[in-house]
C-alpha cells in the first residue's frame, strides 16, 4: 500500500511483526555477550555440518527435553531462521501435487512456501468467538488421500491465542485418526502471558509424528539473526529414517545457520535470566490489555483479547462503516486520517479484521487507540450502512 | 566413504573445502572486530529487508563498482552465503523442463540445486589439457531452446584454473549469440595466485547479462558465516524487471543473511588490509608449488599447476594402477594404505583425477605429498595394467 499519512499526526506503525523496531525491547544482555564471546573465540568461523554443529543441537535439544517429550541431539535440525525450518518441514512432507492443511486466519509464509513447491493448501477455521480455537469439524472435513500434513501455530500469529491442552488433544485426535503429522509452528512457544499456561504439542501425544518449529527470533528478540530449528518427536518411530534423512538432504542445498550464532547458542539457552522472558510476557499482557480496555467501549469493533504471541486481532463491523467495503479500505483509511497503521487481515486470508502487533511502548499503544476511537466514532453508523432506513 | 585409514599413520585430509579447519588460515582481526561492533552496537537485531540492509549492499556495491561494470546497491541481493545465491539464480532464471549449461568437472551444488527444482543440467566440458579452460566448441553445441542459463565458475572449483580475458571473451561470444545470461560463480573472485590477473566476467560485456554471485566465504575465510550476494550486471536492460523482482519475491520465503554479519560487512569490506588477502594468496601458492614440484615426478600422475582458489587437480594414469578400476578406488585405497584423503573427481562427475585442497600447513602438505609419491610408486606398472605383457 502506498499512503500518505495524516502529516498532522506522526505515524504509528502497528503493523510489524519484529518486537526490535521500536527499541524498547532489547534483547538479553546475555545474548550480546554469548555472541561476543562466539566470536572472540574464533572458532565458529568454518563450516558447520549442514543440520548445525552436534553441540548447539545438544544444547537445543536440551532446553526442550521433557519426560513426556523427550529430546536429544540427533532429534533436531537448526535452520537459518524459523521460515526455513517451515520450508524444509514442507518440502520433506509433501509432493508436488499434495496439500496442507494450514490455519485461517494464518501466517502467510505457509502458503507461499507451499505454492511455490506445487503443494496446494486447504484453509481450516479457526473460531473467533471461541478464542480462535480450531473448527475440529472444519478440520476433519478437509483431508483427503492428499493430504500430507496439518500445520499448527500455537501460540497464534496474527490472533495472539494459546490453544489450551484439552484443544490440543482435540486436534491430535483429529491427526491420529488420519494418520497426520503435524508441523507444529511454535515460534512463539512459551511466549505467553502471566496466568496462561503453554503446552508444547508433542508432550501430548506419542503416536503423532511432530515436527516443532522455532527459533530464538521472538522469544529472544533476535529475529533478524536467522536462528532456527526443527524438533523432530516421533517416538513411535512413524517417519521411519526417510523423513530424517531428508531433512538433512535438504539442508544440504544451502546449509543453514549463521555459525556464529550457532557457537552462541549453548550460553544463550542456558544463561537467559527467567526474569528477561517474563518482563517481556509481562509487556505484551500489559499492552494488550491497554488495547482490549480501549478498544471494546469503541462503536463497530470487536478487540478480541489474546493470551500470547505479540498479536491482537480487532473484529470490523463493516456494515457500519459506509464507504468502506472491507479491512483494506478501512485500515488505509485509518493510515491516512489518524496516521496509524494496522494489517488488515485479509493478508492473512480472512476478512475484516485487522491485527495490532502489541510490542510499541505503552504510550504509543494509547495513542494508537484513542486515534483508533476517534476514526470510529467519525465513522460509525449505528444502523447498517446498507439498510434501508439510510434511505429514509 | 566409510574407510580405516592406516592406523600407523595420522590421517591427513586433503578434501575439505573448509580454509578454516587447520587453524592456519584465521580471518583478519579487523573482520572479527567490525562483528563484535556489529554485536555491541545492539542495532542489528530486528529483521532486515528480505534483500539485505540499504547500507549492507551500498558496501558491497562500492566494494564491486568499476568503470567497466558500475554498480549500485539496486544491483546488489544479500544472501545466505553463495550457496543461496546460486540457488536464487537458478530458480529466477529456470522453470520446470529447462536446462541450465554447467562444467565439468565442477562443483556439484549446481546439479544438485537445479534438479530439485526440475530444472535439468547439461555437461560442458572444461580441458585439463589447456588448464581447464572451457571447450567452446562442446559448449555451443549443447545451447537448445530451453537452455536458461550458463554456470561458469572462475576461479574455478575444483580446478583452480583462472581464465585469461581473452578466454572470457570466448566465452562471452557464445552466450551473446545465444541470448543467454550467465551466473558467474565468482566466489574465488580475486583469490588469485601472485602473478595471476582474476577479470571478473561483468567488465567484458555489456549485452550478455550476468549475475555474479560471491560472499565472504573463501577470500575472507569465514565460510560459516554464510554471508553472499548476487550482483546485477545487465547494463542493457535485457533482463527488465522480471529478474529483478522475482529475486526480491524469492528471497522473501526464508529471508537472507544473518544481520549481524550484515551489520559488519561496511567495515569488513572497506578495512579488510590488502595484505591480508596478498598473504592468504601466497600461501595457496606455496602449497600449490610444493605439490607441483612433488607430484610430476611421480609416475601414474599428471599434477595440473592451478593459478588460484584453493584446489590442486592431479590426474591418475588409472590403466598403470592394476586393481584399482577408477579414481575413487585409487582415492580410497590412498586413504587405507597412506591415510591421506584425496576427493575423487568423480564427485564432480569427472573421472579419474583427484582434488587437493591447498589450504593445509605447509609441513602436512609436504608429507601429505610423500605419502603419495610412496603410494603410487608400490602400486604403478609402467605397462598398462591390462596390456598384454602382464600375461606373459
Amino acid at each position: 500500500m502506498k499512503l500518505t499519512p495524516n502529516p498532522e499526526k506522526a505515524m504509528i506503525a502497528l503493523s510489524i511483526g519484529d518486537p526490535t523496531v521500536f527499541g524498547n525491547l532489547p534483547t538479553d544482555a546475555c545474548v550480546l555477550k554469548a555472541l561476543k564471546d562466539a566470536v572472540e573465540s574464533a572458532r565458529y568461523n568454518g563450516y558447520a555440518p549442514s543440520i548445525g554443529y552436534q553441540k548447539s543441537r545438544e544444547a537445543v535439544a536440551n532446553f526442550y527435553n521433557s519426560s513426556l517429550a523427550p529430546l536429544e541431539a540427533k532429534d533436531v535440525v537448526l535452520t537459518s531462521g524459523c521460515s526455513q525450518a517451515i520450508e524444509l518441514c514442507i518440502s520433506v512432507l509433501s509432493n508436488p501435487g499434495d496439500n496442507i492443511l494450514i490455519p485461517c486466519p494464518g501466517f502467510s509464509l505457509y502458503k507461499t512456501i507451499a505454492l511455490s513447491i506445487g503443494v496446494q493448501v486447504k484453509l481450516y477455521n479457526l473460531l473467533p468467538e471461541r478464542s480462535w480455537e480450531v473448527d475440529l469439524e472444519h478440520l476433519e472435513s478437509l483431508v483427503d488421500e492428499q493430504t500430507t500434513c496439518l500445520v499448527l501455530t500455537n501460540p497464534s500469529n496474527p490472533c495472539g491465542s494459546v490453544f489450551s491442552k484439552e484443544h490440543l488433544e482435540g486436534i491430535l485426535k483429529v491427526a491420529s485418526k488420519h494418520c497426520l503429522p503435524i508441523l507444529a509452528d511454535e515460534i512463539y512457544g512459551d511466549m505467553v502471558f502471566p496466568g496462561c499456561t503453554y503446552t508444547s504439542l508433542a508432550t501430548l501425544s506419542s503416536d503423532v509424528p511432530i515436527l516443532s518449529c522455532g527459533g530464538l527470533a521472538k522469544r529472544w528478540l533476535v529475529p533478524g539473526w536467522r536462528m532456527g530449528w526443527i524438533l523432530i518427536h516421533d517416538r513411535r518411530d512413524v517417519f521411519g529414517s526417510e523423513i530424517r534423512k531428508g531433512l538433512v538432504k535438504l539442508t544440504q542445498l544451502i546449509l543453514g545457520a549463521c555459525t556464529l550464532v550457532q557457537g552462541a547458542l549453548e550460553s544463550i539457552l542456558q544463561n537467559t535470566p527467567q526474569h528477561f522472558y517474563d518482563s517481556t510476557t509481562s509487556f505484551l499482557k500489559a499492552n494488550a490489555e491497554i488495547c482490549f480496555k480501549e478498544l471494546s467501549t469503541v462503536p463497530g469493533l470487536t478487540p478480541i483479547m489474546p493470551s500470547g504471541a505479540m498479536y491482537f486481532m480487532v473484529g470490523i463491523d463493516i456494515d457500519h462503516f459506509p464507504g468502506m467495503k472491507n479491512d483494506v479500505e478501512f485500515t488505509e483509511r485509518l493510515v491516512t486520517e489518524q496516521s496509524v497503521f494496522c494489517l488488515p487481515t485479509s493478508a492473512f486470508d480472512y476478512p475484516n479484521f485487522f491485527r495490532i502487533v502489541v510490542t510499541v511502548p505503552e504510550k504509543l499503544m494509547v495513542e494508537a487507540c484513542v486515534r483508533i476511537r476517534l476514526f470510529c466514532q467519525q465513522h460509525y453508523l449505528p444502523h447498517r450502512a446498507d439498510s434501508s432506513e439510510l434511505d429514509q
